[in-house]
């Protein structure tokens, strides 16, 4: 059946039975390629049924859908022509793990980042207006997203445009990544629990099984459609039309008659912004996501049946910053830990059970979480802030105004720095070092490995002078390096003396550094220097200093973008420095281009921006001859 | 009487009249000050019942007061120790126009941009929980502030975590700097008119003109008790309470004896978190301010009788943006506007009366600003979004992530970048050259006078390719340049031809740059040859290639930080470039520090930084020997 929905007008034309059966073939599809692949799952899973009823009532392109962060999509992208290629979800070269504008036109735009999609389509009903084009903006935003300051500017413009059709679906399954957080959250809960809507409910029931069965049916279906409309006299206190939306629901988000029965209210019947409140279940499908949807929220590939994934046999760089400041917080009773919504994936789970009162998860909320590490750190608290590279870029006014100006001392542990793979150009964290350089105050420290790692946890954990960032990659950490010294603030580690060429290495591309220097020595006889950059603000200068006239050539490397990264301002320094107007030493920056990369295997993508030794070592080669 | 309050606890013990008669010096001494000074005359006097109210009942800083942006502090200032040096308000070295730290034990948190006073708030909090320290946390915020997406992060949090001893007061005027707009302002304005509310306050004062006059005073006293217990009751549909936050209010901001009480209530009998709704009047006791008070809420010195303010004699960059965008508009119906609160500031009042359709004032939410733009922009509509340098620190992610990531194609015109003078610290645009060069796929134009700017925005009015970046500084613009040259991407104008040394100089530096050039040749008989940098990402590869060997000394001079500005840039660019490793040109970057520049009048803090033709012929000298 699946096969046969080569154009969306197939959709329109099935009966409520098939389009259910339709949604049992879309999930064995999500769960066919997920299981292989790894992906988002869960979120899903849980919004098939919505996706069908969308498709059946609205049309896009005409009618826009921008899917909020993405995670929920894969069902839209199953049945908007990219099931036939969906075997390559996340793959280099494949059908993205996200929403993408240049890869179908039913992607009305790109997202990745979470809480972007309401001002989006409120962008486009707009452009649609002053075109005079018909069709709904739509909106599909989770609860946990909802969280994001973002999206409550946008609803509150919306609001106050009172822009009609314009089409907000909440898409509400009481989870953002792990276990929702926040007063909002708990302000939804309540209102679907609310007594008054219980009671009527349960009296309706009460009522109903007293009837013959030959009119029970009937009346069922006429009550099912009087709640719907009840709801808003039944939970009179309702934020969204507060902010001037309607609000239509809450409504069973695996009913898919009753969904399609809304959307033509919605879509034909109202005036106005419109808030539609979904029910879903995370992992609606498959028991062992519906039983465990925090871990296949997002995951690698699975066994469908068991749920077992591949174990880690490595130690890796998240689950290392958690157990390090577990251990740090357990002397030091002034050490707090916050992220925004990524307790998993930052590695602090640990330290959420056994520091309970010193553990802040405050939703998807980085400006939020910045400013108030910035809050606590006044009071002599000292806050790690745990939060993956490509979603600080979020707080990046906070970590300037409220952080560095007033040289307030807290830890930013910047997670999942560099290429990320899979999650590609939206995730990768490839542009930190180019834009915290230049924040006056800052000290920024870039580990290699684990025992150089946890040394600087330790020196953030003691350090008053203002504010540090630590900075490390996804994945398996090395745990020591044989030429070990300990941490320094301002000074970098000499691994390796040599001769002609210097490699200076920026954290986590000291493997590649390696091999790099080991095929010079292997293919050219030259045996290179190769120096650990472990502080990148403040720099050694005492030891680039001895680099001019010592050596042909000095190569940095770093896993960050080529532009404005640490590489160019060593350059900078070592051309342009009033000590010494001209050297005989020359400098080669490798970083990532000055393009976004896409996603997929790591080491493809390595591959293609150049990062493999091979490609280093010939670049090196041309640069000495 | 206000010279006598030295210490807090004087205020503590006057009594309601003398609590009165002190506003009343303290407006005055507010008006004395800013009428000379300049300043955001307006937002404080229309806090300074309130700021009294509070000295009387709470006692920083063991309760720590955090004003959110800071304009509506002079009161504060001027009672916790800031008076004697309150003439030196905003001046170079003097009293800060905003709360800082470093000025003040009394400041508990800096600010200067909006919506950040919650989140420092709750963090010191719970940073006293954690201390097991007494005294409240308390954020005073305005009714716009709260439009910014991190105030409603950081009430999400605080009514989740249920603190104790919060509490947020929002000083609601029904404007930010201009007319509010988004649908919580019409929430709020529609919760004063509501119709039970004030029916029932016009039956009790119907009913108290009835009574004789022996008792209508207590009488009256005692409705108003009952007044501020019943509105709770009252105006059901509170939107602070759907999110955890006690609702006390609304107030009158101006009624000391009442607010006095209403504190005292919050202070000793209220648990959790509370919001505090107080309703002022911008401007408060100053006619002229209270009639115009957009243009009260922050200007230059003014006449403290007639408003007067300094007629401006030249052009300025904000106006000519402005015209130049109406009259753009004007052919091209596709163009659309968007300010996030700064209409006025950004020069776009104009463009608001004439195309009211096409203008967007979507509140203090820069990051909606730009997705929303770029939905827009989807849709072949081309948005042009003015925005303060320093505001778009903001929506970072939105660019990166939103924009540039899809190559949408929309202008966004960077206002007040460069030092801005009295506003400081917090409000310099000194860091968006280095953090917008890493991005892909942006343009970075920056114009220095009048006519190329015009070209410029003509140009980004038709381009199709991708996202433009505008950049310019506050104040005159100059009309035109002698050697003017059509604008044309990528390539720099070459406004003179010279020897041994060449200045490139980024957009508004053109100005010191010729003086610099006039000096050199006066003292020292060099004819430097200078280059106007218009164009910064791309670069002028092609003319920068000429500059090898050519000079013996090449010059960049921008304002912006000297870390990863666009001279680092271009130094690297020269010494490293593959094509020749060793050259007799030596370079010289010119910028910013790499530490905060401090508040006052902009002629010094250049004088500070060296930014003056004599201290940097001297450099240039320097480094040519």
């Amino acid at each position: 059946m699946l096969k046969d929905i080569d154009k969306l007008e197939k959709i329109k034309k099935l009966k409520i039975e098939e389009l259910e059966k339709l949604a049992q073939e879309v999930r064995e599809r999500i769960i066919e390629v997920t299981s292989q692949n790894g992906g988002h799952v869960a979120p899903s899973l849980g919004a098939t049924d919505l996706v069908i009823a969308l498709l059946k009532v609205f049309t896009p392109p005409e009618d826009a859908i921008v899917w909020d962060v993405g995670h929920q999509s894969y069902a839209y992208k199953i049945l908007t022509g990219r099931n036939a290629d969906f075997d390559t979800l996340r793959q280099y070269q494949g059908i993205s793990g996200f929403n993408n504008m240049s890869e179908s036109k039913y992607d009305a735009f790109g997202v990745g980042h979470s809480s972007t999609s309401i001002s989006a389509a409120l962008g486009i009903a707009c452009g649609k207006q002053i075109n005079q084009e018909t069709g709904h903006s739509i909106a599909i935003i989770g609860d946990g997203a909802l969280t994001g300051g973002m999206s409550f500017e946008a609803l509150n413009h919306a609001g106050h445009l009172s822009k009609d059709k314009l089409l907000v679906i909440l898409n509400d399954n009481n989870m953002s990544i792990s276990k929702n957080v926040g007063a909002l959250q708990k302000y939804l809960t309540n209102m679907l629990v609310s007594r008054s809507y219980n009671a009527l409910k349960k009296q309706v029931w009460d009522f109903s099984s007293s009837l013959p069965r030959s009119i029970r049916t009937r009346f069922i279906r006429g009550a099912q459609k009087m709640e719907e409309s009840m709801i808003n006299i039944l939970v009179p206190n309702i934020i969204f039309e507060d902010l001037g939306f309607k609000y239509v629901g809450p409504v069973d988000g695996h009913n898919i008659s009753r969904l399609i029965r809304v959307l033509n209210k919605v879509k034909y019947n109202m005036v106005g912004p419109v808030l539609l409140h979904v029910v879903t279940k995370k992992g609606k499908g498959l028991s062992i996501a519906e039983n465990n949807s925090s871990k296949f929220h997002g995951l690698g590939p699975y066994n469908a049946s068991s749920g077992e994934t591949e174990k880690r046999l490595n130690q890796n760089w998240s689950i290392s910053f958690g157990e390090k400041l577990s251990s740090l917080a357990n002397e030091n009773k002034k050490i707090v830990a916050i992220t925004a919504a990524m307790s998993d994936g930052t590695g602090l789970t640990q330290f959420e059970k056994k520091y309970p009162s010193r553990f802040f998860d405050v939703g998807i909320a980085e400006q939020h979480a910045i400013t108030f590490a910035g809050g606590l750190a006044t009071k002599g608290i000292k806050p790690f802030v745990a939060v993956y590279s490509t979603f600080i870029q979020r707080a990046y006014d906070q970590i300037i105004h409220d952080i560095a100006l007033q040289k307030l001392p807290l830890v930013i542990c910047l997670d999942r720095a560099g290429l990320v793979g899979e999650d590609g150009a939206t995730h990768h964290g490839a542009f930190d070092i180019s834009f915290l350089l230049p924040i006056p105050n800052l000290v920024i420290l870039t580990p290699a490995y684990e025992t150089e790692f946890h040394e600087m946890l330790t020196f953030a954990s003691n350090y008053q002078d203002g504010p540090i960032i630590i900075r490390y990659p996804r994945g398996t950490i090395n745990l020591n390096n044989d030429n070990h010294t300990p941490f320094e603030l301002g000074k970098f580690a000499l691994l390796e003396s040599g001769k002609r060429v210097a490699i200076l290495s920026v954290g986590h591309a000291l493997d590649l550094a390696n091999q790099v220097r080991d095929k010079l020595q292997e293919d050219e006889n030259i045996t290179a220097e190769l120096v650990n950059l472990r502080t990148i603000k403040p720099l050694d200068y005492a030891y680039l200093d001895t680099l001019r006239d010592r050596f042909d050539l000095v190569v940095t490397l770093e896993h960050n973008s080529r532009v404005n990264g640490i590489g160019q301002m060593i350059s900078n320094y070592l051309s342009s420095s009033s000590t010494s107007t001209s050297t005989s030493t020359s400098v080669l920056n490798i970083g990532y281009p000055d393009n976004f990369v896409t996603h997929g295997d790591v080491h493809k993508l390595y591959q293609e921006i150049g990062f493999t030794s091979e490609a280093l070592t010939e670049k090196i080669l041309k640069e000495l001859k």
